[in-house]
């Protein structure tokens, strides 16, 4: 029997592989990876910058070393899959050391590629001071580059999650750093309330925002001078693109996958792509949504994890179906965690739902426990049905286990009262007596009350 | 109109009052509190021992003040209502201050006269070293006694949540202190061997524990010398009492209310006694448990505050009904957390329900990011249904929000696959890639599906 094959050996390449390996002990499994590092985990890479995360090593997870001896799966670092035939069911494999190229059958083909950073057509993209922050690789080289005393001004174009993080972490290595965004706000999947507290949190710590400002260029005469934007031109001596990803789909298409959304690998629900005996997982790979109740671009770790697995599963004559996932997550903004799962009241409306929200600012624990400090929750629902559609929490603790409550809460379809209803903990140093998600349950639920009230007169 | 008239006005009392408030504008509201303080967080009073809450003033959340001026309600401290005439509809009140008693008729009464501490009946144990911790006044005359040079030595009686708190905080104020549990363990409740983590940091911070020792009496003339176990003599300078909680439901049976078990007060689930126009809220009375599907005695304060809140509904002809409570509890031991939620494997039994249950050990955040400690969690299931009856976790981070997840999809009957497939946040800071909670589900479930296999053979 010819192996199972995987392109991509970073979250769903590397979950696949082992999944396979405990389902099936003596199909032999093979891992090309064109990165130097396998199964690492990437989002420590803005920590690693800063020193918080001391040792690069600290975040791979396991080497291709423990896979070759301790699961007999066989990992190729630094290989890059050049070609895919599936009429003959084999890949043209590139030795990126050696040069060498080689052809390789499989039974099953798992396309786990991964994402690359969005890079913006703009002139001086090219500069050698302009980088992004993706890979492992990507990490090794800017930590290095900050060291260098010349390296005061960094400018990150993007004011999403990694925007944000690599802003924290440049500000404890004591950077100036300015952050070009074009949105008007900074993470603007957000509530522009909440966008606002953020902002807060940002300039509280010396970032410099320019919101509403897109990129022009990077200005420089063979080294990085200047980020222009519609509004102005900043110096810097180093810039990070941090305005998304892109799905790495292009073997995929030269090989006659389809692409769906994004140009993302379409994918069913047990991750077969178009054509027989290839699988797609990751990053590089749509993602069932289960509110929108199809499938969507929405590139995670956590979901990577699992459509791997699933994929894995599948390769090995499984028929469970991927659940979906609600795009909940949450991201650490200096002291301050904010976290979303499921719609916003817009998200809802083009879902074809009628949606509504509410918004509590309280405590996140007992007030007269030291260090109590407040944090907002917005709960979204349907406004025929009350039940739950989505959240989005800032604050400083508990925000991303809270958030999960409601992605639970979301899973299991339950109302506001439903939710209201959860006999939830309570201690002083953890808590208030009405735990926030509850008291934020029942402010919602009151609020939809009323609006059942005023409708019906 | 005749008042609504409140017994007791600590939690389920004053969350029935404010309520009705809000649904009843007009109606005349009176409180009876026989303590000197109402709408306080008792459960601080352990933190304010050590000075960790430095003013009791900080537990009070609203004073009778505000009750009276913002929200029109009468609260009466230090009166106590000696007797309930139910034919006549009055109730009998004393003020202690003044020694003078009044009649009061009342439209609706609630009692919610709280619960008391359990006092063995051994030999000294009316010394004046011996202590309870249960309502402000408790705890402001506690502080006192422990300021004194010459208390030392303190025996705590009974190794649950609240002995547990106190210890730390004792410790905190550089006291020795042992504790007398009569159970093998401490927190028996718990899982034998997350009983022996919480021994564990118990005994490294100190304490000196004796399990497996019933309390025999205690030894002094006129002041206290020492406690006394079926096993050993412990000198000490102040003992408490912590082995538990009866409600305060002798004036209620007096007055021809039904009580149920433990002597509680039985109430239906909109919190009615057997009495028309008589409601009874909180520690005195009976919870209804979404699992057992009957009435137990489980006095804890978030169950009050809803009790009370529905039986300030109820009052005012509301008709909704109890939820439910899950036992849903947490608390802070030393730097550890320990929280429960459900039913454990020989509760289910009992219940009529075959269970079976996975215990994993993980981390509470990312591997690579500082900081990352262990927790401990235990999923308990149904072993034909496969759907989630209880949990049990501890660890240093995200424990009682952790534990909220449980009783959420423990609410919304979820089964452990369901759970594993909701689509929860990360970020390394708080965070695994496979949550914490998902990791045990997934590995519940695969344990169930390996027993299904075995069972089927």
């Amino acid at each position: 029997m010819h192996p199972f094959v995987v392109i991509g050996g970073v979250a769903a390449g590397m979950s696949a592989a082992s999944k396979a390996r405990r389902l099936r002990p003596d199909w032999p499994i093979i891992v090309y990876e064109q990165g130097s590092h396998v199964s690492y985990g990437a989002c420590g890479l803005p920590y690693y910058l800063s020193g918080v995360i001391p040792d690069y090593r600290k975040m791979i997870i396991r080497d291709p070393e423990y896979y070759r001896k301790k699961m007999n799966i066989q990992v190729h670092v630094r290989h890059r899959v050049l070609a895919i035939d599936p009429a003959g069911k084999t890949v043209r494999v590139k030795n990126l050391d050696t040069g060498e190229t080689f052809s390789q059958q499989y039974e099953t083909l798992l396309y786990a590629a991964g994402a690359g950073p969005v890079i913006p057509p703009v002139p001086g993209v090219n500069l050698p001071e302009v980088f992004t922050l993706r890979t492992m690789d990507d990490g090794l080289f800017l930590r290095g580059r900050l060291q260098e005393a010349a390296a005061k001004r960094i400018a990150i174009i993007g004011g999403g999650y990694i925007g944000l993080e690599v802003a924290e972490n440049l500000r404890l290595l004591n950077k100036e750093v300015l952050i070009i965004e074009k949105d008007e706000r900074l993470l603007p999947h957000f509530d522009p309330s909440f966008s606002a507290i953020i902002q807060g949190e940002a300039e509280k710590n010396l970032i410099k925002l320019h919101c509403g400002e897109g990129l022009v260029a990077f200005r420089g005469d063979g080294h990085l001078q200047a980020v222009v934007t519609e509004k102005g031109e900043y110096p810097c001596d180093l810039a990070l693109l941090a305005i998304g990803v892109r799905p790495n789909s292009e073997l995929a298409k030269t090989s006659g996958i389809a692409l769906g959304c994004n140009n993302a690998v379409a994918v069913d629900r047990r991750m077969h792509t178009n054509i027989p005996d290839i699988l797609a997982a990751g990053d590089c790979a749509e993602t069932y949504h289960r509110l929108w109740r199809k499938n969507v671009y929405l590139p995670l770790g956590t979901t990577a994890n699992r459509q791997g697995r699933l994929a894995g599963e599948t390769a090995c004559g499984g028929r469970d179906e991927f659940a979906g996932v609600l795009g909940t997550s949450v991201a650490k903004i200096f002291s301050l965690a904010c976290a979303t799962t499921g719609l916003t009241e817009q998200e809802a409306a083009r879902a074809g739902l009628d949606a509504a929200s509410s918004t509590v600012e309280t405590l996140d624990h007992a007030v007269y426990y030291p260090g109590a400090s407040r944090i907002h929750l917005k709960l979204v629902y349907c406004r025929q049905s009350a039940v739950l559609l989505g959240g989005q929490i800032i604050g400083r603790e508990g925000v991303a286990h809270r958030i999960d409550i409601l992605a639970t809460a979301i899973a299991a379809r339950m109302t506001l009262q439903e939710l209201a209803e959860v006999d939830m903990s309570y201690a002083p140093p953890y808590k208030g007596v009405w735990e926030a998600v509850v008291l934020a349950a029942n402010v919602a639920q009151s609020d939809w009350e009323k609006a059942k009230v005023t409708i019906h007169l």
